[in-house]
């Protein structure tokens, strides 16, 4: 089964990355954006288990390893 | 409206910061993962337009700027 964790900055926080990108879009002539935002996603395969065991465990990586909880949200997606 | 531009390593291409991760897991006592890839989402708010364009603007800006189409895939999706 697969898991998809998807870590985004919080809305509050900067994100100098994102403003980057939004600029460099301007500059190609790539109109009409708002906004951009980079975040990280882990698309991670995992051995079969109960769909609840491995929503568990996920968030328990989310929170442990893959997202920092202060700055950013993590959403989790199993699948499979 | 809000486009999301998923960018990830095709399956070819070796990922040693998802290796990194994996291991990470790993020791931290979270079992049953087989293998973890490390990706990019860029969350972008768009001023309205019609579907297929504001579909065809991220396909270039996904093209020019967000991923290197050498060695990743991308994935679009716009709502709202």
């Amino acid at each position: 089964m697969k898991a998809r964790v998807t870590v985004t900055l919080k809305s509050g926080v900067l994100d100098p990355q994102g403003k980057a990108i939004e600029g460099a879009l301007k500059s190609l002539g790539i109109g009409g954006i708002v906004s951009v935002r980079q975040g990280k996603v882990f698309e991670i395969e995992l051995e079969d288990a109960a769909r609840g065991d491995a929503e568990a465990m996920m968030k328990s990586a989310a929170e442990k390893l893959l997202a920092n909880t202060v700055i950013e949200n993590y959403r989790i997606e199993v699948s499979g």
